[in-house]
C-alpha cells in the first residue's frame, strides 16, 4: 500500500470560523494543505493565503474550484451562500465539508438533498462537531453497548457567558439549540417530532427584546423526551452538559475537572471561557476524520440529511417559541439513500 | 431563665413513619419524650407502648389527647384521617406536627386553615421535611443571599429504585412530586401557577398501568420554570437533585461525595438506596425544631397554608397528567394570617 | 423493659470544648441531662449552671462527684488536671467521658491504666471523636469487610486556616496529628511501630519557631507506610482528608461536596472553616454513644489503653520532629483487659 | 513568510514506541513524514517502512542519517543503544528527539552533555512527555502564576494494572518514579537533593522478589517535601494524580470526570487502563512541539541536562530503596548552556 498524496483543501469563508480552518489545516491536521482560500473580501483571502506555501487567494468560489488544483471544498461562508458553493462543488464532484447550517432553512436544504442524490453518491460531511466531541463519543458508545437498557429522558444544559450584538431569540434556536436537537438525533437515532417552549421572566442580563433563558422540550418518535436548558448570557462561562435518563441507570458528561484547587475558603476549578476552548479538539478530530475519510476515498459523519432534518426541527422551534404550545415537526420521508 | 418541663408528645398512627418518629423521640430527639401511642390497632399501640416508660397505648385519638397527659400531637395516621385529628387538636389547643398530605385533597384543606384561622393563632407544623435538609438549608440561603442574583429555572431529578405495589400514576405527584412542589414554594417564595405534565415512553421497569418517568414542569407567579424528572423505577437507588440556575450562576445539590473507591477498573461511590438513608437528618431535624419551638410556646415551620397550596398544585399536577396541556392552578387568596 | 432513667452528668471543665459539651447535653443529646457543672473558675461554673433546671456549679471536682447526684462525669478540664479527675472518677465508680489527651504524657497514662485494671472493669471512654464521624465509619466499614484486600498505606492531610497564638511543633503532633495516630490505629486495628517527620522549607504563614507544613510517615506493626501532611496554617479552611491504598482498590474520604456551585468562571463548594463546622456531627454522635452505652450499664468507644498508646506515639512524634530520623515507639505489652 | 518544508524524520527503534512514533508522524503529526525507519532487525523496518510513501527501512542507524535524507532524528532504540545513535546525529548535526532515558546512568549521560556542549548548540529533546500533558501544563501555569504563593510539599500517586514480566525493583525507580523525578525537577524549577524510599509489606499482588507498593520521598533544593506512592500492581488501572501544596491552596490534577454514571447503586466513572490512554494527547503535543520548533531551527523541551539530572536521581533512588535511609543525590554544577 502506497500513502496516499496531500489533500489539497480550498477554503471558501475566510471569517472567525473559516480563518481557524485555515489554521487548523495548515498546522495541525495530517495529509492536508490549504490549496485556496476564497473570500467575497479577495484582498483579506490573498492576505491569508499569503502566509502559506503554494496557496493562492481569491474572491470567487466558482472559479477556484475549477483550477483543478482543489480535491475537497470547506465551506465556512454565512448560511445564505452554501446552497450555491454546495452545488458548484457538486458540479466537480468535489468533497465538502459544510458548516452548518447546511443551508438557512428546511426548503433549500430539501434542494441540495435532491441535487446530491442525483450524483448518485454522498459528497458532503455537515459540520456538527459536537459528534466528533470525546465526551459525547464515549456517551453514545455507552448508549449503543445498551448496558443502561433504553434511553428514557434527556437533560441538557447548554450556557454562553453572553451572547454576541445582534442575537435574536430564532438565533437562539437556529444558532444553538440546533446543536442539541442535533446531537439528540445522532445519540438516539431518533427522529424528533415535536417542539415545545417555555420562557421563564428573562434575566436581567438578557439584551432588550430576547427572552434568555428559555426550556426547550423535543418529542422523538422513539418516545424520548428531550429538555434543554438554552442561557447564552448566564454569565460565568461557556457550559455544554448531557445526562441521558435510561432504564437501568443515568450517564451525563460536562463535568470535567482537570485541575482543581484548595483556595481561599473554596475549592473547584475553572468554567471554560467559549466553545473554541471546551471543542478545539472536536474541531480537530472533525477536520482530520474528513481529511482522512476524504483520502480514502469516502464520505462519512453528518449527512445532507441530518442537515435538512436540523433545519426542519429549528423551524418548528422557533414557532414553538413565537406561538407557544406543541408544534409538531414536519418532513419527507428519509430518502434510502441517507439509510 | 429556667428550662422547660420535657414536652409529652402523643403519637397518632403507629405504621412505618408512625413508629419511626416513636422511636426518634425515644430515642434521639432532647427534651421530649413519647407519653402515648394510639393507632386504630389498639393492640399494637398498647405493645410499641410498653416498651417507654410512662407512655401508654390506646386506640382512640380524642381520648388520648383528653386526659392532659399530653402537651403536642404527631399525626401519622393515613391522611384521610388527618382533618378529624386536626380540628380534635385545635378543640384541646395542642400543638400539632401532621404528616403530609395535610389532608387528602384542597377542599379538606382549606377547612383545616378556616379551622386555625378561627383559633386566632398557629397550631400546625406540616411534615415538609426537605426543609430541614442540611443540602435545601445551604441551597436556600445561598438563593436568600442574593449572591447568584434571581432565580430564573430549576431542574430537579427525584428517583426511586422502584415503586411499591399499588402505586399509581396519581401518587406520583401526591406522594412524590410534591416534595418538589413544595420545596418550589419554599425555596423561591413563589406560588406554583401551572403545570405541564410530558410522558416519554415508559420504562420496561415500571409496572403495567403506570407511565414512569415523567417530566413535570411547574411555573411560578415570579416567572420561574421548574422541571422535574420523576422517575420512580429508576432501579439503581434514591436520588433527590436540585439545581437553581440563576442571574449569576448556578448551585446544585444532592451530588454528595462521601467515600469514593477506585477498584476494578472504576472510580465513585454508592446511591443511597431509599429515603430513610437520605434524609434520615432532616426527618431528626424536623422533630427536634418542632419539639424545640413548642417547648418556648412557638409554632414555626411549614403552615396549613403550605398543605393547602401543595394539595391544589397535586390536583392541577394529576388534571395535567391525565388530560396533556398546561393546566393552571387554582388556589383562594392567601390570609393575612399565613403570612 | 422499662425505660432506663435520664443520666445525671457533672461536666468538668468549661472551657470550649466543656461549655459546648454543657450545650450538647442540654440540648441535643437523649436521655441525659448536666446536674453539675465544675470550673477551678466556680463562678463561672455556677453562671454556666443557671440557665439549666437542676443544676448546680461549683469549683471542686472531688465535691461534685461524692453528691451522689451525679451518674457519669466528663472532663474536659485542661489535660494536667485528667488524672486526678480520672482517679476520683474511679473511686465512686463513675462512667467518664474524658477528653483527649487522656494525660499529658505515657507515663501518666500508664497510671490510669493501671488503676483502671484494679477495678476489673472499664469505666472509661477517651474523646477520639473522629472514629464517630459518618465518613470515617464508613472508611472503616469497608476496610473491615475485605472488599479491597489488605491496606498497604495511608494518605493523610490534615489542614487548618491558621494556629491558634502559642501553638508549638510539640501541639503540631500532641494536638493535631494525635487524630490520625488514633484513627492509623483504629482503621488498621495496628500499632504503631515507629514516626519519621520530614520538614519542608516552612511557609511565609507560620508563625516565627514553628515548621508548618511538615510530613509525618507513620509504620504499623502489620507493615502498613502511613503518611500526614500536617499543615496548620494553610490559610483556606479546615480539611480532613484520607485515603486507604488496598490491594484491591483505594477509598477516600474527606472530599464531601454538598453544595456546588457555578458562577464567575469558576464551579465548585466552600471549604469548612473549621472542626466544629467539619466534625459537629461526630461530637453528637460521640457523646450520644457515651449516655446510651452508660445507660445500658456498658463501656464502649476509645480505651484508656487507646489513650495510653497515643501518648507513647505522640512522644515518638515529637523526637523525631526534634532529632531527625526515623524513632521506634516503645510500649508496654498490650494487657488482655484491653483486648 | 513562506512555509518551511515538511520535516523528514528518521525514526531509530521499531519497538512498541518507535512504531508508535512511525504510525503518530505519519497521520497525525502536520508537517513532517518518516523518511527513514532503522531497526536492528532490518526485515522490520523495511515492512513498517513499505507501507509509508518515500520511507525506507534498513538495519544501520548511522548509514540511515548519512543519506541526506534525514532532517531530524527520533531515537527510539533501548537505552543502551541511545549514546552512540546521539554521538552520530550530533556528527551530522541533526535535531533530536531521544525517548527517556537519555542514556542508561548519570556517567554516560554526561559524556552525551559534554559532547553537545563541544557542538555549541543544542540539538536533543528528551522525551519526558509528562511535560506536554495538558494537565500538568495546566498545574505548572498556574504555580508559576505565583497565586498559590510558593510550593512546600507534593503529593503524587503512580499506579499501574500490573507490571510486566520481568519488571524489577530498580526499574520501579529507572522506569516509573523517574517521571515524577523529572516533573518535580520541571514543575518547580528546582533540583533535587535526597530520596528516602519506604517499603510497606507488600501487596499480594506483586510479583515475588518485588516490594510493591513503596512511598519515594524526594527533597528539593529549594526546600520542598514531595512524596510518591509508586503502586505497580493496583489491580484497577493506570493512574497519575499530583497535588501541589502551596502558601495559598492546593492545586490537584489527575482526577477527571469525563463520562460518569449512575447504576446498580452506584455512581462514577471508568479509570484508564494503561499509559496510552492516559497520555496519548501528551505524546502528540510532545512529537508536534518538536517538528515545529526543529521546522523553526530551533530546540526546546526537556534538555540533556535533564536527562542526567534524572539518571542522578535515580541512580540515588534505588539507592535508597536498597540501603534504606535517606541518599543524598550527586551531581555535576549545571553548565552554563543549559541555562
Amino acid at each position: 500500500m502506497t500513502q496516499r498524496r496531500t489533500l489539497r483543501i480550498a477554503v471558501i469563508g475566510t471569517g472567525k470560523m473559516g480563518a481557524d480552518h485555515v489554521r487548523r489545516i495548515d498546522q495541525v491536521i495530517s495529509g492536508a494543505r490549504v490549496s485556496a482560500v476564497v473570500d467575497l473580501d479577495a484582498e483579506r483571502a490573498k492576505q491569508l493565503a499569503a502566509g502559506i506555501e503554494g496557496c493562492t487567494g481569491s474572491g470567487d468560489p466558482a472559479a477556484a474550484m475549477a483550477t483543478g488544483e482543489v480535491d475537497a471544498v470547506l465551506i465556512a461562508s454565512p448560511g445564505p451562500a452554501h446552497e450555491e458553493a454546495l452545488l458548484t462543488a457538486f458540479a466537480h464532484d468535489l468533497p465538502v465539508l459544510c458548516e452548518k447550517p447546511l443551508t438557512p432553512d428546511a426548503a433549500s436544504a430539501l434542494r441540495v438533498m435532491e441535487a446530491e442524490q442525483k450524483l448518485g453518491h454522498r459528497l458532503v460531511q455537515v459540520g456538527f462537531m459536537r459528534r466528533y466531541d470525546a465526551e459525547y463519543l464515549k456517551l453514545k458508545a455507552l448508549l449503543d453497548s445498551g448496558h443502561l437498557g433504553r434511553t428514557l429522558m434527556m437533560h441538557n444544559q447548554h450556557r454562553n457567558a453572553s451572547s454576541p450584538p445582534g442575537f435574536t431569540n430564532a438565533m437562539l434556536i437556529n444558532d444553538s439549540v440546533v446543536h442539541e436537537m442535533d446531537v439528540t438525533r445522532w445519540l438516539l437515532g431518533q427522529e424528533i417530532t415535536a417542539v415545545t417552549v417555555l420562557r421563564p421572566r428573562p434575566s436581567s442580563n438578557a439584551p432588550a427584546g430576547m427572552d434568555d433563558p428559555q426550556l426547550v422540550l423535543l418529542e422523538t418518535d422513539g418516545g424520548v423526551v428531550v429538555d434543554v436548558e438554552i442561557n447564552v448570557n448566564c454569565g460565568f462561562g461557556y457550559q455544554v452538559k448531557a445526562e441521558a435518563v435510561c432504564e437501568r441507570g443515568t450517564a451525563r458528561i460536562g463535568t470535567k475537572q482537570s485541575l482543581v484547587t484548595d483556595t481561599a475558603g473554596r475549592w473547584g476549578g475553572t468554567i471554560a471561557q467559549d466553545f473554541v476552548e471546551r471543542f478545539a479538539d472536536a474541531y480537530d478530530r472533525e477536520v482530520q476524520a474528513w481529511v482522512d475519510a476524504t483520502r480514502r476515498g469516502e464520505v462519512t459523519g453528518p449527512s445532507v440529511w441530518d442537515g435538512y432534518a436540523a433545519a426542519a426541527v429549528c423551524e418548528a422551534g422557533v414557532r414553538a417559541q413565537r406561538e407557544g404550545g406543541r408544534i409538531g415537526v414536519e418532513m419527507v420521508e428519509r430518502p434510502a439513500f441517507y439509510r
